[in-house]
């Protein structure tokens, strides 16, 4: 196997698609190099992403330098941080230093490059991380299935022409398909934790403010979050401390307390909504989800029923669409009037709706989203953990329509704050992966990332169609 | 003095205006009963308030009946609080149970009582407090002179005819003339710790989100914040934590953890302004402000200077008050359609101003305001905290118009959230009292306490000149 690594033209996909975890320890006795796993990664990457189109741009020798710089660290027993060596993708809304950032705009070649990284970026680097590029993503961050107007459909791994879910699509794809151990996406309504669930990995929506979202581009200043996917939710727990800290130049950044204790699902109340109406989960999700509460149920956790209805999820996600497409306005102004073929019709419509709003409108929509907050609140006041399906559907075939309510199970709570999680839990009858959601209280991150390890247990995990693509 | 106060028609007015906690050391020792207290607190307010015009609602039967209970809880041994038998007078904007919440408006008669206590009252009701009545303030908590157009001016116990300050100017008056042991204030852009500087007392602005707004009206959710003012700053302590605390129910509200350590000023970097230009400081208080750095310095404390211009004071100032007047619209529109003549007709100009702005007017207004938060975190991360004046002149002749830049030192805490204490800082040549501000990082509220308690000892507490209104 290792030797098969040191030929770059040989990809072993089964070694690829291991936990990151693994990747680390066997960096750790001394069995690999993180030149070998980059070039690895690098080749695959050259195979796969002509299907796959998850990477607008790759770092390929700045990513070989630092994997040299972390193997030469390694030789002097300076290891900076559990990632070190290992390769993290960007979704291309998070600049990154010497690259574009198009945020999935149509922008021109000549584009000047991020003359810094974003914050988050700059901590993985120095946590000894390999920055590999740039990934695929929906226009502006704005939509979830990541049919790229300007830059090309990015395709799930799972299946050819089907959806890698959005706005972080080619995160979701990149990580399922081997292609980094990490990639880091954005979340303002689920575009982390979606894509996460229809390619058959884990992905984390952190709590507000934990890790900051300075140096990337704003879509709502109130609901944005970055956030880490990986293969195993337990990855997620070597990345995530990493990314979080205060960040004085972020005016959403705070400083965020993660609680350090292991939930035991014995001790705990879990709250789960009645999916059968209302919320347009397919038979297969609640068949799935139905499945998944009886894991927790037969290990001793109480349950008690959340009235989700009681949101009004249609009304809070036309809110919560209102202020991104206001707040995305201001933030592209000058570039939207001087460039709007930059811009999708589809975009443009979406922002000339907002725009067309008034002041009035505009708080009364964020204000509706404050009572998002406190029915969160009071479902979290009455249980420890919210367990809900992830996305109320599997990925879908472009060309289907893309379905209303996708991000009404997720967006509540970039409404409130509160972190969520994603983890596989198992897939339909097509095999397309499905998603576990778990949502805590402020501060919980760590907490969901092992339950999610607990549940992962029970879970086979989603395999991609690598060879059908 | 004691049989004194058992006569409720002579009122010791010295003893009135004594430090909460040695009302408190009383009690505690079986000198001073809650009922003799709020009885001569009473008396106190049927002499003073027709001069002052500090209190709206006084509900004597409600206080008396509480300070019966409080005693009968003291003699059986179980005092609820450190304020327990104290009184609170709460700025008419704050939900009492049982009594109008005017907000400042020019509500009928009949209009209905509160159904249910805010947040924080309920709080304090359950601590023991004595809740007093509702105070006097600015219409609708936008301006700070406190010259009501529905019912009249409050007037600074320091001088007839001149402005407590706002909006919380009853709040400011009350506690000045010892009307109540601890008035409640709200601050929007520094509504507590004007009229705390414009009336010789202690006011705070806590972190936000630590004291839940549940309850009050709304001007803008996001700069709105609930604070307590009181005669000497260490009486803040007393009351604070039991005002802090986690309301689901309200959106704005958090869990911050108050740092519990206390701060040695020889240890310090203190960040100050130079006031000399562009924030329209007056002479007087420049001067205050020159002695209270020299305090710091002679302590020890290191001292650093931060660009406040680089601000813009005006600019920030005026983004806020687009949110405010929005804001407000939002939560007072039913009732403005419907009444309009129950808001002045400069407050309608206001409003009408607000809603005349679009969405984008609106997010770029919020937006301006995150410029505050990183230009605050910017500064407290080079020192420790800011010690500013807290407004740039003393209070005026209602006669004078009020200047534009009453607020710019305070807003901007407001802006970032960060917590914000006004104290005494001697009086200006005609005897009126300056108040010195203290700014520190978030979960601070007990250092900045602790802080200005440690000032409070080289400055004579400005003395109320109640025989010559």
């Amino acid at each position: 196997m290792i030797t098969e690594l040191n030929n770059p033209q040989s990809v072993d996909y089964e070694f690829l698609l291991q936990d990151a975890a693994i990747h680390a320890s066997l960096m750790r006795e001394g069995e690999l190099s993180s030149v070998a796993l980059t070039q690895q990664v690098l080749s695959a990457i050259d195979q796969l992403n002509p299907k796959l189109n998850c990477y607008f741009a790759v770092d390929r020798e700045g990513a070989l330098a630092a994997a040299q710089a972390s193997d030469a660290r390694r030789q002097r027993g300076e290891v900076l941080s559990a990632i070190d060596g290992l390769t993290v993708a960007v979704k291309d809304n998070i600049d990154v230093k010497g690259l574009v950032t198009t945020a999935g705009l149509g922008l021109p070649e000549n584009t000047p490059v991020a003359q810094r990284d974003s914050f988050v970026v700059n901590k993985l680097r120095r946590a000894g991380a390999i920055i590999l590029g740039k990934l695929n993503l929906h226009e502006a961050a704005l939509g979830a299935t990541n049919d790229n107007y300007h830059h090309g459909r990015c395709i799930n791994p799972h299946r050819g022409g089907f959806t890698p879910g959005g706005s972080s699509g080619g995160s979701g794809a990149a990580v399922a398909a081997g292609l980094c151990a990490f990639a880091l996406g954005t979340d303002t309504m689920g575009s982390v934790r979606i894509p996460a669930s229809y390619c058959g990995v884990s992905g984390i929506k952190p709590t507000r403010g934990a890790v900051s979202i300075g140096g990337s581009r704003i879509l709502s200043r109130r609901l944005d979050h970055i956030g880490p996917l990986a293969r195993a939710p337990g990855d997620l727990s070597l990345i995530l401390p990493l990314m979080a800290g205060y960040d004085p130049g972020c005016a959403q950044s705070a400083n965020v307390l993660f609680e350090q204790w292991n939930p035991n699902p014995a001790e705990l109340v879990i709250g789960y909504a009645d999916v059968t109406q209302g919320l347009g989960v397919t038979e297969s999700v609640k068949s799935a989800y139905t499945s998944a509460l009886a894991r927790f149920a037969d290990a001793g956790a109480q349950q008690r029923r959340q009235d989700l209805q009681s949101l009004d999820c249609a009304s809070a996600r036309r809110a919560g669409l209102m202020l991104c497409e206001v707040d995305l306005f201001v933030d592209q102004q000058p570039l939207l009037r001087e460039h709007p073929e930059y811009f999708s019709p589809a975009l443009r419509k979406l922002i000339a709706y907002g725009i067309g709003k008034s002041a009035v409108d505009f708080a009364s929509a964020d204000r509706r989203l404050d009572k998002a907050v406190v029915k969160m609140a009071a479902w979290l006041e009455d249980c420890d953990f919210l367990v809900l399906p992830t996305a109320p559907q599997a990925a879908f075939d472009f060309c289907e329509p893309a379905p209303a309510g996708q991000a009404d199970l997720t967006n509540m709570a970039n409404m409130s704050g509160h972190p969520a999680i994603s983890v596989p839990m198992g897939t339909d009858g097509e095999g397309l992966p499905l998603g576990l959601q778990i949502i805590g209280p402020h501060g919980s991150d760590l907490q969901l990332i092992a339950l999610a390890q607990w549940f992962a247990q029970f879970m086979p995990r989603p395999q991609p169609n690598l060879g059908l693509l």
